[in-house]
């Protein structure tokens, strides 16, 4: 058992160090931008990460515990109602102080007293040390994708710099292989997590799910699809589009996925960069993944988008569909059978957003590593496109 | 066959002259109101019913059909992006011309066409009237949905007259009933329409799903259940709520049912009137049901709201859930597996608002004769509670 | 005096019946629609104009006079605090209770108090009547002018029909002849109302302005002017336009006048029209008035909207500058020096409106008649275009 | 002459000293931040005031002249359409790039151009010079009242730190002399200024005005006083607001002046604070000073704004009445007569607004020394209180 303390340790220390890592090409003023209310700064995500340690951990388990700042608990919690009042999430960026040397310090802070703590940690601190990394992983992804979007916003398209494997490394790569439809029988199978390793209550419980048979596509949708999708009207033809979706087009005045450029080109992590016809399409909502599967139906009769159930399935049957882009499937976001949220603020984590937003499974080129399994369920409003997200055809042979 | 046309042009006049009784004790004035963006004047449902037969079937089938008057197919298509554009919904209420007069004259005109094509009808006429004339059912239930919305509006909180058996029969029965847990073994079963008998494309395909073991109970939620529940603070307190339902209570500063009046009244098609504590609870959004489920969990673990399919196996095995309050389930509104959308503009009838909102079942005491079967999908914005919404509890045995 | 009251019996019975005349050709439909917040049903001017007569009158000066509908003084106050609470002026739509019938009995129960009262009137009574009258004559214009903005709305572009002088005549009369400029000398002038006719109190107290040497013009700016100024890119061309102008116009897309349509056509009264060159602009916000003499400046140095002294001092001068359309002038509308508010509710009448507002000076073709003078002050928000606006140019001699 | 050429470049490295001096205790993190579309961020204000002085002289007088950066005009025009396409108003705090070290960098460019070019500058570089620090002072005002709206939105209520002379002084001295009535005959009398010392183009034309015989107080409006105001329920009371101001009022749920807080204290530049009865108060809206002058009218009749002829009349005589808080008058913003918005650029710095603000006279406690004097206009929308504003009561003798 002092083993594992001690690997969590150095997890612990890792993940953390992570996240600093990723502002190093940032300065005080880009960490402190948030350029629309679903975004936040990214000096905010280093703070919210420490606080999650301190309300959800220190503070409950450690006796005597007195948090580093008075007004923090205030200041960074998110959305848990269970842990108090909280600043308005569209005003994140008016938070100029603390300072981003303040949310250092504040980190320093929290990950001194970790150490001190998870030597002699019991199994329910490192249980939830182990979600709270989980949790700042996740954040890591946020991060690099609102501060995609806020650089996006200014007109001199400022690349992110970083010597972080992700940051460098953050598109996702083109693929020359042939898509194969892949088939699978009808029949009863089992979906969700079952095991002991981590994982979100909002994957289990395992349970069965009837599929009736299935083909799903090898490939992700590549640029160059999307692309005949465009040219051949596909933003025009109303047919294509659920209605909300095309409210939303509409008023919006929306004609290309988010970020594409002129002249073939596509705005990155590292500025304004020629879109490459076999990667993967990116930054597509759920209302344009959607209409480009019913565009392929008018031609090839069946195409849809994958259920998560379906995807599921297929994911773990045939390997690496990861770290390119999330993918859209046709499920809403809802409680598996049986499922009760957890006590406490952890219930919040992912219960109560069980409502109008649309399952993506996969992971992206920006998700940390060890966020890809096939029962791993992201979820985001079917009109947001700041994340990785794309999609994967299946189809009902007809 | 020649029957069947008789029976069916019989069908024909009984429907339509309900829609007109609908409106014998609304003014010219009442006709024309539109109190939201969601509801429709009277005197458009009347003219958007009769467009329907005119667009869809008789210049779809009859040669040399002459529109009845150049404008009506912009004015009163509602959603129909295959028939040409449309009059903006939000406007419907400007529309003082044409007149109701005129509008009872394009129905008369209408209707004395369909009755002369009725008798030498084939098959796909037959067919797409009888759609016709359940999508006119469907709208005399919003057509008395949306009257009695703008008269809540108004401070002199008018009546409704009406001979029409369901309008002097508005209310919700109440029950003395004591509410029973229905068991249910876990298996696979089939939900979906199977058969000849009139029903809509969203019913179909039938096909097996697997439910685990639940319970579901025999009586809706009463308003004295709900009355509870907001006199303990149900409105009051976030761990109820999903986070879109939270927001929304605060932000439209939601604390009762629509249309409950101070002083234990709620507001009728009758006038305010008193309200039952055995009646079933009504004008409730998903979010407030949703809460209402979880509030009774709190003290009954596993209690929630039923899916669709629990729903619908339940019912079929117990009788008559109908013509009370239409009833949420948790369940998003979507395509069943190996649906495809009908060609055409019936094609943009349901499938293009499988986003989005959510299924309820049953039918209310407004809904018309014969829109009450086991199969039958109705469907909301999650937030939306100006039709009769109420609840049936479900459980999961813990 | 008896002979003034009876005169006055005869002028009440007048302008009442000149209200009822103006809604000859609409139906009960056509009086209730509300196109915007700005305008008002026809059926609430109807009853808003008698409700005034009550309130004001009746209800202040008659003992133990009983309110025929104890609802109405809520629903047909239109600004008037000190007379207690009242319906929010954008849900004035969602009145069709009380219909049409029951507002016009309203009209005929006042009146034949009014009858009864007025030949034994006192002097404040008779004085309170006057106002009275003048009340419901300007919202004649408005009911002329909302309404026309109502059938605008609809795609049918019905034509509104009546015998009412005015409604046949509802046109600004076009003019062959030459502009002029009238020169003034720079001197103390007089401006505001003295004397004992009917006024507003807003047009006193006559007091001394220095006005330096003005030039202002004979004619009106006609349509052929205004189109002149479209055509040499008058709405895109930034340098014309004050700030707020230009975000006004570029927010609403602003380029035209309002009701001009496509091919040489408005829309009038009496339908689409052809427009006429020689006729006044009509139908622009002060915005527009405003860029238009910026855009003449340019090539007439010293170009401008007159202030509303020179206008009246101008007027005063010379003859009939009334009857065709409102004229902007440059002045905001503000309390002349040494005004106060009247005592009790007509100190709501004008007082309160001070403040973001334009000074229009002479009358419009749907004026009423005797509502022409020198010293009239109407006032409009400077994005308002729905009522029959233009202008006519001053100069200063450069 | 090249001893005025020597003054002026003392003069502009003083006022471009100021500037940095301002932001000594600010953040990179403080000086990106934008807390509303009015206000801007510090880090802007300190590029805009050099890209005036690059687009108004340097590009346009020096010949060869190249741009510091190519985009910066973009960035960095506020609202000067002759001078090109720009960055939108309410994104500024989008803008972490440039850097503050990059503007920092900007600055000092620019300087050293100017203090090359500035010793052998002809009149109108020296003139537009003399602009460009004027325009300078103003943004040094805006930057200091930004800055307080922007911390006044965190929760930590941060204090401004710094070592200039008018951020420690940074409050609107306490006055304990008893008010007195200055009384002024009536009378012809020139306004507007008349001379060679800098002055902003719509302090002219001197020109006459007739001034009934007025009275205005010596004092400004009190705290005690205007706490007397609330006290009283004049928050409450629709009859002393336009109804402009009472619809603000409710829409923004307004009951105090802006920065007071609980338990008397109110936030300032130096955090929060004791309110101090004898200070007057400050950070009203225009709707706020007029309503409280209706206040005092109903006890002492007559009392009411000045306008801003009076207050410049009576200033002109009665000695400082500067440095305290921006003065409401009852005048909207206009031109003043034989007005001409010179052409180019600075065509837009004043004319353009004259349209639904207000004219504030005096100077406030943050105003830069240099900007009091008699002529001088202030105006802000009657809504704006984020500036330093109070009020100085007149009065007509009844």
């Amino acid at each position: 058992m002092t083993v594992i303390a001690i690997d969590l340790v150095a997890h612990y220390q890792a993940v953390r160090a992570r996240s600093l890592g990723l502002v190093q090409g940032l300065s005080a003023e880009d960490c402190n931008v948030q350029s629309m209310p679903d975004a936040s700064p990214a000096k905010w995500h280093l703070a919210h990460t420490s606080w999650f340690f301190e309300s959800v951990i220190l503070q409950a388990l450690v006796p005597g515990y007195r948090p580093h700042h008075p007004r923090y608990a205030y200041l960074f919690n998110s959305y848990y109602n269970s842990l108090g009042d909280r600043h308005a999430r569209p005003n994140r960026g008016l938070l100029t102080r603390p300072s981003l040397a303040e949310v250092l310090e504040y980190r320093a802070a929290i990950d001194q007293t970790m150490a001190a703590e998870l030597p002699r940690a019991n199994d329910e601190f490192k249980r939830l040390t182990e979600i709270g990394l989980n949790h700042e992983q996740q954040h890591q992804e946020l991060l690099l994708t609102d501060i995609k979007h806020a650089f996006s916003c200014n007109p001199l398209l400022p690349a992110y710099q970083s010597n972080d494997a992700h940051a460098t490394n953050w598109k996702a790569k083109e693929s020359k292989q042939t898509p194969e439809w892949l088939s699978f029988e009808a029949g009863l199978q089992n979906i969700g997590y079952l095991g002991d390793d981590f994982h979100y209550d909002n994957e289990t419980p395992q349970h069965p799910v009837y599929l009736q048979a299935f083909e799903i596509c090898s490939q992700l949708v590549s640029n160059a699809e999307y692309q005949n999708f465009i040219d051949t009207g596909g933003y025009q033809n109303p047919e294509y589009w659920l209605s909300d979706g095309w409210d939303w087009l509409q008023r919006e005045q929306i004609d290309a996925p988010l970020y594409w450029l002129d002249q073939r080109q596509e705005f990155t992590l590292a500025g304004p960069k020629a879109r490459h016809n076999d990667a993967p399409v990116s930054h597509l909502s759920f209302y344009e993944a959607d209409a480009y599967a019913r565009f392929v139906d008018a031609k090839l009769p069946g195409a849809r988008l994958p259920t998560e159930a379906e995807w599921e399935i297929a994911a773990s049957a045939n390997g690496d569909w990861y770290g390119q882009v999330w993918q859209w499937t046709s499920s809403p976001y809802q409680a598996y059978p049986g499922y009760r949220a957890p006590a406490g603020p952890l219930g919040e984590y992912n219960a109560k957003f069980m409502c109008n937003q649309m399952v993506l499974r996969g992971s992206s080129a920006l998700s940390t590593d060890g966020h890809s399994r096939a029962s791993y369920r992201n979820f985001f409003h079917p009109h947001s496109r700041w994340q990785m997200t794309g999609l994967r055809l299946a189809r009902t042979r007809m």
